[in-house]
């Protein structure tokens, strides 16, 4: 059989036009603004008249810690909007809309695989409705006025040496990492190291993505500390006047973007901030639109549950004043296998006992989920041709001890059909789950007390250690009043600790705390444990070579 | 009486649906791509499917050497285009779109002004249809591929001080003029020199604006040249493979933007190339549809007729086989009387002395435009309240003396109303005005000689002399057999001469070439003499510190 390449696929959809999808969507046509036939954006006003209605059911789709192997969490959210839609729910999901950069990279596309896609893919991946690079001008046009500010006398006495506000590009662009500019003489500039960060690393994107209007947008673009001056006190945007226009550059960013998947549900796709130094969800406009529109609103967040699930709850949920109905975890029986230690290129093969020492990581995400953030849960096992009998039913057996059901979910092969059992579970949590829905830590903890609770409730550390910079850095936001903040913890991806090799459950480890800054304008603390890489590179052979447009604008290559 | 700025009275006027635009000019519903309600993309094919329509007539709108006191040139093209409207004739206006860099600088709007405007200007004027983005990503995809290619191994030895492909960004940001990247170690790239351009500085821009179709684009966009190797061969974006990625970033970026005027007329506003550096005009693309849909199309080029006008004709003419039937030539008669050494406070006192002496700015502009280009033409008085009769009197007497009408235009306070007897001059022109156009050099003569018979017949140099460097590029352009390009020269818009000091009609004057390059995608030789700014820089008080927007998504301070 052919295998087809979700660009083909999507491709061979015939789209509805846009104005059909929002109709199904119940969105009223002043609210629209159509982007080509595919696309269009929303008016946040829409928000605002329906104020009055109560939302829908909130679902959120997280995962197990993620491997080479894969585990399709975008895929699986896409699918199972779609099974919802099938049996007859009036249901939208709500993602992340990809960043540019990584698609020139290695990943290619992002929005979904197989037959759970949103389309048009190609738009989504590439300019879409060109919220990113308003993003990118936005942190852009503040970067130029700090500089300017100094060239025309620096009258706020800004230290150039303290400068924390970076250059943002949408390019995986590692030259730009680290950079001295303002060389060339005094028409120029005054030489300063500086670097840029991926757009999607840019504080603007996380306060866009929780922002509850341009006002609140704006009010958070204003709090945003730049650097500091000789005397290290914090210098803000409102300081260099530039939130106005800052503000006006992201108008129409502000508005969420319709789509639609394979099979006509209606989806947002909107916002997309990194998922370690960031709070990795979706924007909040588009989630409570979803709300009112919709009786069920699925929804992905960053990374596994310890790191986009925890900030869900604790930084967009609280922020949002929203209550998730019900969580869905996905895993495959790869990447478990993965987690118990089997390289990448056996992971066809059957092998029980892998397949159980990586089980821990499942188990612990989902322990996480039901008792530390209160939610019914179910598993979702991404299907794959190669899994056994034998696997599932260990995946199974061990979940249900406590107290979990696990699906299968084939939807990359067979779309909405293929997770109408997913969908059929969720909806039953949805109504009989126990919901104890709860933040990880209450807001008034210290800082020190916040960063404790994550790491030894989700991560089971042993501790939290702070290395010296850390320390003053803690001192000092504590001096300035940033304690009320939530946390938004920096660390790798790969494991439950700081150290990416640590796959499974690992016990008897600490966390490390490097550095710790205020994003005062997004509305948290960021701690990092360990180097975040906020710029990344090309590979050997970037899949940018691939890509390629005919005469007709057919694109390509975009895998 | 209370002066509305150009904002107020934008957004006062009650636009019409793209959609019913598209319909006046004549566009079926299949070629348009709405991107909201009053701005639309217009597919390529529709150039293809009325190829054989003949096209209308084409009015080229240019100016006198600029001055601090304002001409008005795309005032006047909007104006003019609503006055030929107005009279019931079929017409569209093809204008350059605006960079977003300056308008937060000192310049606020570029769409227009007064009630010769085309809206919405606030969107013109930010994002618009995405196509600086589009164009930036573009640029710096191939930048990131060039530093990934040495940062992986380097097999085609590329030397890293001879990249001549720079990185763009669509703000007015000195501090990136000039950068050392590639810092922080092994990972993070290699050391070397580079520096940023504003966006529409990219050769890229150029390409756009000169292509023909997708692939006519990707074709020159591999051939541009990024730098050049270790053994002086030049290395072009195909080596690097990024030309097909590249032309996917700029599918939609290609199709022409339509907006209207506040008269209804219909507009194209696409593609703004730098008119030093580069052609200055906007995409060909949009000129090509613009005639085939209407009777007459009016355009514009940038500067004056010495740097824009001769472009225009030597460079986009010559590429897309058009040829212009009229010309206008934008003038104003405090203008003159800066050239003729009146400082800018005086402006609005009657000076006949100045202004005689000014006048032989406007007269060696007429002389080149009717005589070197062969083009019937019209001078275009852009009335200010103290213009005095004497002085208008005084303007045409001396025009008159060339056989050239001259005409008062009120479209700034009056719109196409006070632009109806310069339409009705630039019809009369169109059927019965002398028309020899012509190139001002054949292809096939040297480079030098070529650089020669602008030097000598447009600007009316004694001779052009070469700096060293410069004798160096150009016997290596010669040896790589660039030959038959047309001369792209860039040097400073605000003298005939390359000293923005000598005002009026200099004579005595050599020309001196600092530089010289090819680009090769764009075809044609860039012949600096002096040095071109390249990323401008924000003044004192940005413009930005006053732009805003309300939480109904409305604009202010972009005047």
């Amino acid at each position: 059989m052919e295998i087809k390449s979700d660009i083909q696929i999507a491709q061979e959809t015939k789209m509805k036009n846009i104005v059909e999808i929002a109709e199904t969507a119940g969105i009223d046509d002043k609210y629209i603004e159509t982007y080509g036939q595919y696309k269009a954006k929303i008016d946040y006003k829409l928000l605002e008249d329906m104020k009055d209605k109560p939302d829908g059911k909130l679902i959120l789709v997280t995962a197990i810690s993620p491997t080479p192997a894969g585990e399709g969490k975008t895929t699986t959210s896409v699918g199972l909007a779609d099974a919802l839609h099938r049996l007859g729910k009036n249901t939208m999901v709500a993602l992340r809309e990809p960043s540019l950069g990584p698609v020139f990279g290695i990943k290619g596309g992002a929005a979904g695989g197989g037959y759970a896609q949103v389309v048009p893919m190609e738009d989504i991946n590439l300019h879409f409705t060109g919220d990113m690079h308003a993003i990118g001008a936005a942190n852009n046009l503040i970067a130029a006025m700090i500089d300017n500010h100094i060239q025309q006398g620096n009258s706020m006495k800004i230290d150039p040496r303290k400068i924390t506000w970076k250059r943002a590009i949408d390019m995986n662009d590692r030259q730009l990492r680290h950079i001295v500019d303002g060389l060339g003489g005094k028409p120029s500039g005054g030489p300063r190291e500086d670097g840029f960060e991926i757009t999607v690393a840019s504080e603007i994107m996380a306060i866009l993505c929780l922002a509850h209007n341009i006002d609140d947008m704006k009010e958070r673009i204003s709090k945003v500390i730049i650097g500091y001056t000789y005397d290290d006190e914090p210098v803000t945007v409102a300081d260099i006047k530039a939130q106005g226009a800052a503000a006006a550059l992201l108008k129409d960013a502000l508005k969420p973007n319709l789509v639609q998947t394979l099979a006509y549900t209606p989806a947002f796709i909107h916002g997309g901030p990194f998922a370690n130094i960031a709070h990795g969800c979706n924007s909040l406009m588009a989630t409570k639109m979803a709300l009112k529109l919709s009786d069920y609103t699925v929804t992905e967040a960053g990374f596994a549950a310890d790191l986009g699930a925890e900030k869900f709850v604790d930084i967009k949920c609280r922020k949002g004043g929203l209550k998730p109905s019900a969580c869905v975890i996905v895993a495959t029986v790869r990447a478990l296998k993965y987690h118990g230690g089997v390289a990448k290129a056996e992971l066809n093969k059957e092998n029980l006992e892998a397949l159980e020492k990586g089980m821990p990581n499942l188990l612990q995400h989902l322990e996480n989920v039901t008792q530390k953030y209160g939610l019914p849960a179910v598993v979702a096992i991404n299907a794959f041709p190669t899994d056994t009998k034998a696997e599932l039913d260990l995946v199974e057996e061990k979940c249900r001890k406590l107290g979990v059901n696990v699906v299968q979910s084939d939807v990359w092969a067979k779309g909405g059909a293929g997770g109408e059992e997913l969908a059929k579970n969720v909806l039953d949590l949805c109504e009989h789950g126990e919901n104890n829905f709860k933040y990880v830590y209450p807001l008034d903890l210290s800082i020190k007390d916040k960063i404790e609770a994550i790491a030894k409730n989700v991560y089971r550390a042993d501790g939290v250690v702070y290395e010296m910079n850390a320390k003053k850095q803690l001192k000092r936001l504590e001096e300035l009043g940033f304690n009320d903040l939530p946390i938004c913890m920096a660390k790798t991806q790969f494991s439950f600790s700081d150290n990416k090799n640590l796959l499974g459950a690992p016990r008897g480890f600490e966390i490390t705390i490097t550095s710790i800054k205020v994003d005062a304008g997004a509305g948290f603390i960021v701690a990092n444990a360990g180097s975040i890489m906020t710029m990344p590179g090309l590979p050997k052979v970037p899949a940018a070579e691939k890509i390629d447009v005919d005469n007709n604008g057919r694109i390509t290559g975009l895998f």
